[in-house]
């Protein structure tokens, strides 16, 4: 049998340097565990259109469609600001989710011990936090048509459309249901059912399929009263469930408030391919940080922790994931902090790059 | 001349109650100050389902549309869960701020001192809070068209659309624009341009009128990143402008977060009536938490602020208003509290009734 293929995708900003350490991460599984990965490596976002005038190749999409797990680091970045829509950085990503159907995105909002003072909520609101966000990846208004800009008398309209169909709903929602038999089994679903239909077909369906998963409890609530209570107390939720949009600020803030920012990975999901295994995508929620690009400032974990969600969702290899994110802990723990998580009195900041060293070292 | 005229509408839940508080300022301004208001009554949202079969009566609409100032306490409850879309109690809300065009929502995000304690986040984090969220309120993913639940194909689809004119962008990003003259002249514009030509063009014309406004400083962010950065530090903000659905669950998070949830007035102004005075509708940002409903639980502050924002932005009243706030911080000051204020040691709730007679006393 061939070695498990990753095809990765460094992207933008600091995503070449967070990337780069994880690149020592799979050599020590190699040397180490002997667990042998094919990597192969090439260009997305403003890096991929500065080389080809378009921000995913279809060649690079071609392999992305033939490989076991794609790992990427982060698009985006002002030199890209005046780029056509088409053509942005972001387009390359989003093609790749949508051509690779990753319908569930799993966002951990998760708050490191060892960190917990770095948040700004205060410490017994988040200390112990470990929620887990599903986001659906690849309809709603992200891909709804008509979009666009139209004129329409003598102005400009700009146009976006939700669209959600109820298999669409089913296939997101069954995965957060069976992440959530894994989990605490709760489930909170999020729309906004009050004011639309879209979310009104969302929580018939979601009630529908919770029918399958008598064992989890189900709620419902509307995402601005999410928002809330994510703001309020975060650890009444275990696995949340909602739609591409709500899904982006809700995980993005839930991220901010653990004040692990630099550390949260995510892992975006498809259907299982001939080999068993699920489309994969997986990448740090932080984005390419381009103020910081190039100094050996950026915290390289959240980019490592994808990998142990590559190890544990595409490769089974859930014990090796353990270890990986075990090493990350001890890290952390023995006081060794990136620049992001500086604060403390008498801790000095090491690189990217010994950051790397430090998780290898104790793995 | 005749006097100003206010319509109340109590609502569902703890609506009426604390609505019956406001009733008690009404009338101290009236019997103390000599400022006297033609004051009527009548339902909306669940209340009006009960009495009519619909959320709001077209005689109620009529009214609102003649006033000088509606009054609204709040709509909902678990009671009208089962209803039809079309008549569940939020469709009386959303119809007056349709039909009386009021596009411009003021939600000011402000920490009262004394209840920073309150907050899930740190003291220094929102100490001394003041933040003005300006959300569209009458067009986005709210109203447009086309929406509903269709059949295509073997399964039911679920549709909504954002549709933004350039001309609903303008009015608000002006209304935004004047009130950050009126503050710190800073304004931050949230869309996700970089996902929905909707944005980009929300943030062309907000970049357009920002032309009119020289002195305020102008800035865009993604509205997750937005979402984000009001959980880290909201303070780097002083007026935001968003657009409908970002503005409710942003908003709503950044109520949260002051503490102070049960204090935070709102208010949705449209364009001048031929008196000179803008349509206007004042209404707490809390809901109308069904749960408490009838225990004399409920804080009215954010009832009665929302009055003030009345006579600063209907009656151009400013130093009535100021007299009203301060009255409240006075009170708040004296360690009055109601029951969602406690933790505190040694305080003793005040019931609803107690609490609006504080208000009144402090005046
Ligand atoms: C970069 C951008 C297109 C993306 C999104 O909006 O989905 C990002 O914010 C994310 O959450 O992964
Ligand atoms: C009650 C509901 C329709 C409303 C909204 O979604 O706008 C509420 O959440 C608000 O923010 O005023």
């Amino acid at each position: 049998m061939s070695n498990p293929s990753i095809l990765i995708l460094p992207g933008d900003g600091i995503g070449p340097e967070v990337m780069a350490e994880v690149r020592k991460v799979i050599s020590w599984f190699g040397a180490k565990r002997d667990i042998q990965f094919d990597v192969s490596e090439d260009l997305v976002g403003g890096s991929a259109y500065d080389a080809h005038g378009t921000p995913l190749h279809d060649d690079t999409m071609a392999k992305a469609q033939e490989v076991d797990a794609v790992l990427l680091g982060a698009v985006g970045g002002p030199k890209y600001d005046a780029l056509d829509f088409s053509v942005k950085p972001e387009r390359g990503l989003l093609r790749l989710r949508k051509e690779m159907d990753l319908y569930s995105n799993l966002r951990p909002a998760q708050c490191f011990d060892a960190l917990a003072d770095f948040s700004s909520l205060k410490k017994d609101v988040v200390a112990g936090l470990d929620i887990m966000i599903v986001r659906e990846l690849t309809s709603g208004i992200y891909f709804g048509e008509p979009r666009g800009i139209i004129e329409e008398g003598n102005e400009r309209v700009g146009i976006n459309t939700q669209r959600y169909t109820e298999s669409e709903i089913e296939r997101v929602a069954r995965s957060a249901f069976e992440l959530a038999m894994r989990r605490g089994k709760k489930l909170c679903s999020m729309e906004k059912a009050n004011v639309m239909e879209s979310g009104i077909l969302w929580r018939e369906v979601v009630t529908e399929v919770s029918k399958d998963y008598p064992e989890v409890e189900l709620s419902h609530m509307y995402a601005d009263a999410g928002a809330m209570q994510l703001c309020r107390w975060p650890k009444q939720f275990d696995v949340i469930v909602t739609d591409n949009l709500f899904g982006d600020l809700l995980s993005d803030a839930a991220a901010m408030l653990t004040g692990s920012l630099g550390m949260l990975p995510s892992a975006s999901l498809g259907a299982p391919m001939a080999n068993g295994r699920p489309k994969a995508l997986y990448e740090p929620v932080h984005g390419s940080a381009p103020d910081i690009a190039g100094q050996g400032k950026a915290n390289p974990i959240a980019c490592i922790l994808s990998f142990a969600m590559a190890l544990r969702y595409s490769f089974d290899m859930g014990t090796e994931a353990d270890r990986l994110e075990a090493a990350v802990e001890k890290v952390l723990a023995d006081g060794v902090r990136t620049a992001d998580l500086l604060g403390e009195e008498g801790v000095t900041p090491v690189s990217t790059s010994e950051m790397g060293d430090a998780v290898v070292e104790a793995l």
